[in-house]
């Protein structure tokens, strides 16, 4: 009955909310405002699932470059819908599992939020759950029907179902026939503007001194990082994961911080 | 014997009946008279097994674009029939099954129903059972053998049985060699028209007044969804099922229905 | 010893006699001479199985497209025989089968077929026993090779085999190196001339009168089915399975037969 | 030790002559010499591996056209060759082994032959034990691999070993580079002379009296198949095996065996 | 808890050490600048991981040519970090493994380390732990999943982790999208200039004295492989592994080394 | 310990001294300067392994065409070296084999020597050993990985190895990327000067006196064999081993031994 059915769903739920926490470990910094927007748009999808009865089953895809924050706003949207399952489905979990057993728990996780009234799957990284590489087009196929059949399968009468999926391949999705199947999609973008690579430098302190920081943000102008006085847009392109990374290893250096942050930062542009 | 043999196909119907209902969630709205063509014409199938002695087995195709309605349609022909046996194979039921698992579990169907008189099978979604995907062109010839046989073999003596196959992928069928095997093919068309259209959304009564839905209507045939003033066809082409998904969603910022509602419309088309 | 093996032997033959009436259960119709002379061919070689000493192995193969007789033809052609054993090996019964369950199941017959002293084997539909499909030209390997021996295998010293194979991929027979093993090959055409035609018309009785058929051949020939008045062949191309089909649809709209029935001829052309 | 060992041999022995006899069930008919010429070659290579030191394996290829009599040919010389150890390797008996079964029977052989001073093992139509089909160019590599090892696998000290192979697809050999392999390859020709094939023909005694055999000649001539006044050699061009069956078969139409027999070998050619 | 994890850990940690000593066989030859910033910008790494809360997790890649020393430089750094936890994850350990134990292994160094607060692993030679091969491009997919997963995947809370990985196949890292993956790769050059080439042959002592060098250092310029009069670079390219059994071959003939060695030298460039 | 170490691996070498033997049958002839060259450079190495410390590994290549003597050499190589443990890894043991099975046992062989402290491996006939075929490019990824990291793992501390190795297909080496890893590698080039031909058959003595050996030098001249007056090299090219084959085949016809012999090797080239 529904009372049992709970108490197995509480367990599941008390470890999702650690590893939900674990993916957002540096925080939710809002650098521009797409940030606010895409989770605002998560949750007018929450308020959807909660109050719709014609669609017990709605999902969301977030889609963008590696290390843009997709699985952090997932995990933040998810954990803010309060429902009363939340369960990240995610490949760091699954290392060395074969092709069975990783649908045997993709789909336990469904089947398991089928006893909850409210619930949001997270289903991070599809291209990895599919054990996708470019070459020679290799996948597990098994894993990609599973996804495609429970992404459109609805839930039992009074349940209903938030799935978030997150990827950095969006165009694989269209070629495998799995961009059909959500009712929304979102793209999450990599930093562009000096403005909102300030705002971070900032925000984690990486410098000591404002002067510093008008240093820092001079050079990658003349580096050509900023907008051009003539308006037209630099040529920064960088995930907040990846810009994360690149600041604590300049940090190692504390003699020569801007510099070494400049060099990098122009080298992967 | 034939009793004992009912006792078997009895819980097996009573399964298939919610399952049936469970596909038909939101309906049959007769929103063009396409509709009611397609269910007359399943409705003359299910005579013909019912009388001729001829033909114990016929099988129909719908096959359509995604969401145009093919499994409600398939299931209400089926449900409408009142034979003894009525049977749902879908993919949603087989979620991680291996391929024999999957041929046995739908030969196991045939077989059932070759113990009730009168039967018909929907085979739902045939590209999602055969695990087919377009990427190096894979799938399971297992159970796309299994199917072509099952789809061809005559009943045992006494016994008359109706297929209603749907899928959304139609050429792949003849690349496989399936599309001679069925006695009749049917289209399930999206939805086209302006008409169509307002029907759907009267019916599930999106809009407070009728002042809203002539601002809807003004404002999508001015986005050239409705038909031109000069007879051509609007650019509108949607799903009955994601026309209601977008229904739904629009429906979460009470403000703007209408400014939502056509904004998600004219992005799809 | 001989005596228990014929034991064996006999059940394996009792089932068999129904699954080969269970395959002409529209009779045969003589709707074109071709049919008496595919009968009479096939009588040629079981006569030649009895009586040469040289040739204890001969092999028949009836190709044609799909639905236009040729299991019923391959049966028809056993029953006549008389032989002691005669058995059908079909894909209907191996459903589900796996590849070595397949080849077993082949081997099997064929050696039970050593027991009798003649025998006939009809391997019907060869591509489906294959497993073949155009997409990637996939099929079984291990029964493809099965059957290439079998075919070619001598009986045992005092026994006698005739093998009638069927196929509607006559082409593939080619490319996979079975072409050159039969001892002879039959085409068995579909239905292409209005007289045949209306022949089998006249045998199921479909229409109530003579002015009905006449109504049929009339619109049939005006659109363009049956020869023209300067001797052109129509495009008339049916198989007789097909058309049986056809006729017990039309059936099912008593105000219009002739209507449906010519409707569905044209299309189908 | 030895005795035992021969033990062993022998009802191995005794079960080849039947096999061997078995195959070559119409005799050998000497229609040209050069039936002569392969009997006796075959037979040096025989003396070679009864008398040189140094070659104590020595292996031949017979390779030629389906039905040109290689089996027969490669039997006689075994069987002539008086050897203590004569094994015939045949896809006949291997109907539905998997890959590991086939190389440990064709291993066994080898063994087997160890134990004998002299041996002869005829490996029979490599292509079918390698399970090779045209399309996608499958085949068994743990087969091929095997017989490549044992091909050129030395006998253990004392034991000599002639091994006799056959092929109608001899181009595939260079394509899996198993043609280097042989001491010595010949081709096994099929039938081109008008001479030759009357040969056969007296042979078997199909005609009444020699009216009819010149009958046939004049007709066969007629029909391009034999030589041209001008020495242009005729299109004549079958297998003794084909050539066979093709007599029996017109044997059973008493009236009319010369047209029937002519018929078939225009169709043929 | 962590004491008893400790007690674990030991022992692993042990076994590395003398497994790290092994593959600096021949020490670290400072024979280039090169060589001592490798070890430096390691440096750096190993004292981020211990440092900074931000990036619980680094990575490095090195690549270079074959027998560049990449391996003995990766095990240097990370013998140098002092960290209670350093494995070396080798091909050489897991000959014979197959997939799935292959990946059990490599996942168990993983779960090990968040063991120990601070950790390194050596990720030795990614091609061949992927049973890489170009024709057809050959791999193990469920490897190259694990290893993609394991290099992003975060250790848990409180624990830190440096991996560094070697590869010969750079550009493959780009093909199975592997190459982002990294938050830093150097690149480790074979022995291009002859003043390099020369501090090694010192440094082994494979000439008895002065003269010897000067003679091998003149005609390894007049051969080309020295800088020319001009600046010409020379075409020397040879790794510090391979050099130094190219030495060890010369010193087998003490009346020629000079001539052998700067032959085989010549020859490989 | 080191003695029961020593234990287990005497009858190793026992059976592998009897299989060394075995596989140069017919002894060395030294028809050619190039025959005592590889010997020689055999030796080279062999001092090597025992001398240098810094080189505990050693692998030598030796590559022809089929037949050039290949096997022969390495095994006469490993014999001369006299070190305790001395094994040849041949396909001809490994007939049938699995793919683990025989990474098992190659793996076995080279753990086994590590146990002795100077040891010889000779690898022979590497495209055998990976099931090379070169339809479909098929062979064994899970051998070639494991013999490329054998090729290149260091003995354990105290150890050393010489590897020598055989193929007759020296550009697939380059192909699978295992070309780098020998030390050094030598060409067996076949017989291709009369002289060398002539050396042989006076060692095998074939002829019975000189006038003979003399008429076959003359017509093979004649046949272009030789080199001719003008210095230009003749199209002789066959490999020892082919060449003792034809002999003893030409033995077998006492009367005509020239025109046979002659007759063969003019076929051959
Ligand atoms: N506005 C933000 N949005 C997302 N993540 C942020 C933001 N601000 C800071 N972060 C931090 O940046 C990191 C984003 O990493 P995350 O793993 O979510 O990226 P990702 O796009 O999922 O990467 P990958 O493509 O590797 O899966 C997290 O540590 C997160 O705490
Ligand atoms: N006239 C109609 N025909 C079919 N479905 C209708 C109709 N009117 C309303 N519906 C509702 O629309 C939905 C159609 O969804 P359905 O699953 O049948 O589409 P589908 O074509 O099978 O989709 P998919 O391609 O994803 O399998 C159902 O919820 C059904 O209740
Ligand atoms: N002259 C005829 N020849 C063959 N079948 C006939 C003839 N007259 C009527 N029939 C009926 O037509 C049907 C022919 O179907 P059959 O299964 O033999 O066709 P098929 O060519 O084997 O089809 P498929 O290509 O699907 O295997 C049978 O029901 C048979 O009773
Ligand atoms: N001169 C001959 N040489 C070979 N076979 C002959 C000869 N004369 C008569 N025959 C008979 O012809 C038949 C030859 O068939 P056989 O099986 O040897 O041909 P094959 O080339 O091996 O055929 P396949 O290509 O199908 O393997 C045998 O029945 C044999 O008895
Ligand atoms: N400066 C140096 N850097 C690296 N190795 C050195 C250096 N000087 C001497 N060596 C010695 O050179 C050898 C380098 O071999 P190592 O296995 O590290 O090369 P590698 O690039 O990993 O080779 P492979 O491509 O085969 O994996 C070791 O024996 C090491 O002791
Ligand atoms: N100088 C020689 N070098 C090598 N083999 C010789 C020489 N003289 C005589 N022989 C004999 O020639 C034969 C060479 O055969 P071997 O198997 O070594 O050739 P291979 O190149 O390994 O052949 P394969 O390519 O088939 O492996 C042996 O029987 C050997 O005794
Ligand atoms: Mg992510
Ligand atoms: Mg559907
Ligand atoms: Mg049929
Ligand atoms: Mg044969
Ligand atoms: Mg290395
Ligand atoms: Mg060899």
């Amino acid at each position: 009955d529904f009372l049992s059915a709970m108490d197995e769903v509480h367990p599941a739920f008390g470890v999702s909310e650690e590893e939900l926490l674990q993916v957002v470990q540096n925080g939710i910094i809002h650098y521009d405002p797409i940030v606010d927007t895409l989770l605002h748009e998560g949750k007018l999808l929450v308020d959807q699932v909660r109050t719709s009865t014609r669609t017990p089953l709605v999902s969301l895809l977030l889609h963008g470059p590696p290390g843009s924050g997709k699985t952090a706003l997932a995990a933040t949207i998810a954990q803010a819908s309060g429902f009363p399952f939340i369960k990240l489905i995610s490949p760091d979990n699954m290392v060395g599992f074969g092709e069975a057993q990783k649908v045997a728990a993709i789909n336990k996780v469904f089947m398991d939020s089928y006893k909850s009234p409210l619930s949001v799957i997270v289903v991070d990284n599809i291209e990895r759950l599919l054990d996708w590489v470019p070459i020679g087009a290799r996948f597990s196929n098994a894993v990609l029907q599973a996804l495609l059949v429970l992404f459109g399968r609805r839930p039992p009468k009074g349940r209903r179902l938030l799935i978030i999926a997150t990827t950095s391949t969006r165009p694989l999705l269209t070629d495998i026939q799995m961009a059909d199947v959500f009712d929304a999609e979102k793209r999450v973008p990599p930093i562009a503007s000096l403005d909102a690579l300030l705002h971070v430098l900032k925000e984690v302190e990486l410098f000591r001194d404002d002067r510093e920081i008008s240093r820092a943000a001079h050079m990658l102008r003349q580096a050509g990082l900023g907008d051009s006085d003539d308006g037209e847009p630099g040529r920064l392109m960088i995930g907040v994961k990846k810009l994360l990374s690149v600041i604590e290893m300049s940090r190692q250096e504390p003699d020569q911080i801007v510099e070494s942050l400049v060099n990098t930062l122009v080298q992967l542009s």
